[in-house]
């Protein structure tokens, strides 16, 4: 008896690189930003009903690797993710991720998909979404300090989302900041290289700091930040992995994801445990201020969290939608008698004609 | 520009149902059982060596999605897997899987499987290691209380590794017992229908447990189980499922995995915490006792660990090589600049002539 084909239950939609690159296109860099930002800030808007739990994370003298799952109750989402500093010397991403989608009354997979573009998408669109409300009203210019993989998606994000017209960009490394002036050559932004950190915030109402070192690092100084802006601190993000000096965080409102997951990976863990923050969802929905004056420092501690790939997830399954932008991926064993796993294996043996 | 293709390392090979079919039919089911619990039992010998934690579970109403992860410092592993017991009443799998083995190095996977199939197989294999050391000597027949997707593997399993000619079944659906003596019909194995437990068990010396409900419940009472066999019990794997009547518990030598996981899950969950089990690892390094007499009770409680899946991920690495039982996917993002992820995304859009 040959074997049954599978059923559709068997097969997991999955969006290759290739895919995802053109999924993009197909959407719009700047579109695909906003849309991102939408979902996400929908998810935020909802935080409560959220099942949430800090990264399980595997350490390594090398570098860590983390599973970051969350759940609504009715999707459940995880993200593989590593985080290797070292790797970029060898031609290799520091960071590479991939992530899940499943049904939670099933637990079947129903979306599997590179997220090393969805992330950096999905980070950068949380920036924006977060600048948007905290960040000076009439914001035009964006300091970038830190020229890696992650800046043209900030740069642009902020563009879409905030309505920003000019980056100034300042890397330790010249090469650096001209791959990111090259890659923003005719996206319309006004794109300034620096020679400094201090030269790249003047006269920037918005401030974004995202360096790779992962160690204790001073990228910004106290002297160095006036009143009135809001300092968007992604580059600090693992234990042991900061950017800013402490004084500037004495000085700010600021404003986190999850506080158990910042408080240990955060520019936060420089402050004492009972340092005051606030869960940027509640500005969202009201229970809490954000910016309350022009003079005011506001700071977002951002270090990535589940939901937000699970808000990513969610836009892509809607993108998805009537493209053929992914594979079906025989991934789900689906015997025609569930109980009867053996015998879709002895079915599935080469026939005699066939050997 | 057109986009470089991708390199070798942005592609993850991976192992379909239909490939993973293919493969252990290639290799054998009887053999595959016997390597794959060579590779545990080797692991099982170096178990401080691995990092552990208990599972990251998920629950909801209707079930559990757990991630499963582990890691010798050298290469990491993870499974994805549910446990929903309504689907099969809606004809789905009540377990499925799959996983990811990855490089600690690099952070990067270097496998994604199905593993359905490789979970009934792993836990059958690890079933069967245990026994060869913990049944008593010359052990020829198996009573199979509970004929689900998991009783034919555990039969195979027995006759291949312990050497077991007969194997008497039952379950409270009398079809489920035909399924299992349809599909061992041509095995060499003498398979008897048994129409109670009581009688399953008659001559029995190792009685494997293996029943769905999430419930407590008692499949084997106190004074049905004699003196001198060895209990395999596997159904009893999370919170609130159990099989045995807790006085068989405290007349058997109990053996485990992990105890701080089988605390939770396994049978002894009835038993107060501090009652005495083994560590099954010990007793393959010999630091602990397994069997010590022919009248002994040994009962494993086995709920199945991260490591377990993780040999079994290692063992179908090796199965690949030189074969082509796996598709490569695209799944890492890999620019020739690693810091040029944004150029990478912009060198992939559609060129004018093709739009």
């Amino acid at each position: 008896m040959p074997a049954s084909p599978p059923s559709d239950l068997a097969f997991v939609p999955f969006v290759s690189v290739q895919n995802m690159m053109r999924l993009i296109h197909h959407r719009g860099i700047e579109n695909a930003l906003r849309e991102l930002a939408e979902y996400i800030e929908e998810d935020f808007r909802r935080w409560p009903s959220f099942n949430k739990t800090p990264r399980v994370a595997s350490h390594s003298a090398d570098g860590v690797i983390e599973l970051m799952p969350t759940s609504d109750g009715e999707s459940y989402g995880f993200k593989y993710v590593n985080g290797h500093p070292k790797n970029t010397a060898e031609g290799l991403q520091t960071v590479t991720a991939f992530g899940v989608l499943a049904e939670v009354s099933s637990g079947y997979p129903v979306l599997l998909s590179e997220m090393t573009l969805l992330t950096a998408l999905r980070t950068a669109a949380t920036s924006a979404m977060v600048a948007r409300r905290l960040a000076p009203g009439g914001a035009r210019c964006m300091a970038m300090i830190g020229n890696g993989a992650q800046a043209e998606f900030q740069a642009l994000a902020m563009k879409a989302i905030v309505g920003i017209d000019e980056v100034r960009l300042y890397d330790i490394d010249p090469a650096a900041t001209r791959k990111v002036q090259r890659n923003l050559a005719s996206t319309g932004l006004t794109v300034t290289a620096c020679a400094s950190a201090q030269e790249a915030i003047l006269g920037a109402q918005i401030i974004t700091t995202c360096t790779a070192d992962k160690q204790y690092a001073t990228i910004l100084t106290d002297n160095m930040v006036g009143a009135g802006v809001h300092i968007n601190a992604i580059g600090g993000d693992c234990p042991g992995k900061t950017e800013l000096h402490p004084g500037i965080l004495a000085r700010s409102e600021v404003f986190v994801e999850y506080p158990p997951q910042t408080r240990i990976e955060g520019e936060i863990q420089q402050m004492p445990e009972d340092f005051p923050v606030t869960e940027f969802w509640e500005v969202l929905v009201g229970t809490a201020k954000g910016r309350t004056s022009d003079q005011q420092i506001t700071l977002f501690d951002s270090v990535g969290f589940a939901i937000e790939d699970f808000s990513a997830l969610r836009c892509l399954r809607d993108w998805l939608k009537g493209t053929s932008y992914f594979e079906r991926l025989d991934m789900i064993a689906d015997p025609d008698d569930p109980r009867d796993l053996f015998g879709m294996l002895q079915r599935a043996a080469p026939s005699e004609d066939a050997a």
